[in-house]
């Protein structure tokens, strides 16, 4: 058997070898960031420079980031905005964050509209137009929160462009490492602080600084904004259409999903009427594909996309959802292998069936 | 001029070796822990090998601990306890979140005493007693939350024998990674989530984890288990004593903070009357020793040590405090090498107001 295939990139990125090597940097340096002494002051500096590097990436001001230990704790801003009803479209990797928020309810404004650019599933990218003044349905909001977590550094985006209020980030998601990640905070936009104590990223988090892991999203950040502009990511969408071609080629009764809207160059997420995506998981990673069949949620418990749901694919076609995600580092021999072991198994569902 | 010395260790202790280690191996894993492939399993594995250390570090069962970003957010389940008021005695370096809190009200039952087992600026160890019924002046509490951030792995504590019901822990202090700490739940207390979302740390605490960092706290924990059944901590506390009794043999003015109370093994907190600690540490700075005013704060904020003024010292005094803090790795030559350069400075106002 060969080497293992990861083709997963949605549920976590390979770290970055300048991430892995600002970290390993940063892990030398003793200083607390609070410090005033000289140790102190170094690592408030790699601190500063990786806000830099990510103010960059997505387009905003170095004030404007807000280091937090990831996505899920930089979209709580939306628990504490007491003052501000929220509206959740659920088409987001951290929709299970916002389910339990007023959703459903009669909304009064001001009212905060919270959506992904690019779902987490299906890699479709929803644009939610220039605002101020955000509509879903018949509710108009007041302000934007925007989840980049799987657009960011994948295709254009810049935050200062976009008009929205709030957007949230992850550094795992762009190459760097888990537990860090980024609420970016619109100038003049008044938040709760999401952790009280110390006073801390000018008082908006409080809380002794992941250092290793801010510098490595810091050198995440630059290098994917490297990468991106040097197209990288259109290569990545070659071969996922590759991908796609030779399943669709052999597997008739395949439906690819969201295939002809907009969608992340790496995404692609297919149904397969009668083969639970849950047992393609299972199968592909025996055969030594790393792939998923919904977001990498809680431990062990495999969510039934809503999302595609909400697509019109019934419930047991849902379940049948596998989703494959590339990253710069897939070759088209990965695609093409994937795709061997993929019919192999198909083939079997199919003469079984017949 | 020599080597920097550090002396700062109650701000952040230097990365172990193996915590640095166990970090690099756990980069190099590309795997979420939330994903149920063979590479999702492995990172899984990452984060429970470390649940079980840093149950042994403190003594408790592998299943009450719950990963955090750290001591802050840990500490801020007191926030949410909106069923409990909460007591709090400001005698830890997380005070200044918990000052937000019903201190100075009216405190109705059920209520949780929220304290430090060690004192971040004295060192001083106050002893809760054994529950349940914690009492602060003539109120009694239901269950108690210690902070263990300064003592944990410097004395020997353990949550099973001490009745705690919450406790909060610190990877940084004992040697591992910043922006990772531990909320310790007692079997059978019900908490609101720290972070809502994938449902991760057993619905406790959402959020992909930090598995490097995590991975480094576990490191870190074994480490320090096993560096304190040594006794390496003796030995800091006879370098600790070694630089107060050379301290005082000259500085006659120079009150030492505590040292007639139970302390941890390597903090000193020294006043010297007319000379400001923030002037101290810049001037020691300047000399190459890496020491403190107080807490590590928010950045360049030096705050008056609360603690000190309700030890019976006055403002004037409160502020001429300087912190020197310890570790394992501090030799006697660094100690003796501090106490001339600040004996040199010493004798210096000293003939200044003469």
């Amino acid at each position: 058997m060969g080497e293992r295939v990861y083709l997963d990139w949605n549920a976590t990125a390979p770290l970055r070898p300048v991430a892995r090597a600002a970290m390993i940097d940063a892990m030398d340096r003793v200083g607390n960031p609070s410090s005033v002494h000289a140790e102190g002051r170094v690592a408030r500096g790699l601190v500063e420079r990786a806000r830099a590097s990510v103010a960059e990436l997505v387009g905003c001001k170095p004030s404007e980031v807000v280091f937090t230990s990831g996505a899920t704790e930089a979209a709580s801003v939306l628990r504490s905005a007491t003052a501000h009803a929220a509206v959740c479209v659920q088409e987001t990797a951290h929709d299970c964050l916002w389910a339990h928020l007023d959703l459903g309810r009669a909304v009064e404004r001001p009212a905060t509209l919270a959506m992904g650019l690019a779902n987490s599933e299906t890699g479709v990218v929803t644009d939610p137009g220039a605002g101020p003044g955000w509509t879903y349905g018949d509710i108009t909001c007041d302000s934007l929160l925007l989840d980049v977590v799987q657009a960011a550094g994948r295709i254009p985006w810049s935050f200062a462009w976009s008009g929205a209020t709030l957007a949230i980030l992850s550094a795992h998601k762009i190459g760097g490492p888990k537990g860090v990640g980024a609420l970016i905070v619109r100038e003049g936009t008044d938040i709760a602080a999401l952790q009280l104590g110390g006073g801390q990223e000018l008082g908006r988090r409080s809380g002794t600084e992941n250092v290793a892991g801010i510098a490595g999203f810091g050198a995440a950040a630059t290098a994917a904004l490297e990468e991106l502009n040097q197209g990288a990511w259109l290569n990545v969408e070659k071969l996922r259409n590759i991908l796609e071609k030779t399943l669709a080629s052999e597997a008739k009764e395949t439906i690819f999903v969201g295939n002809d809207l907009d969608r992340l160059p790496n995404t692609s997420c297919f149904v397969t009427p009668g083969w639970k995506g849950e047992t393609q998981v299972m199968q592909m990673d025996l055969a030594g594909f790393a792939v998923s069949s919904g977001s990498a949620c809680s431990s062990g418990k495999v969510k039934v996309p809503r999302v595609l749901r909400a697509m019109g694919l019934d419930d047991g076609q849902a379940e049948c959802a596998l989703r494959v995600s590339l990253g710069p580092e897939t070759t088209e021999e990965n695609v093409l292998r994937f795709c061997e072991a993929w019919l192999k198994q198909e083939r079997k569902i199919r003469d079984r069936a017949a």
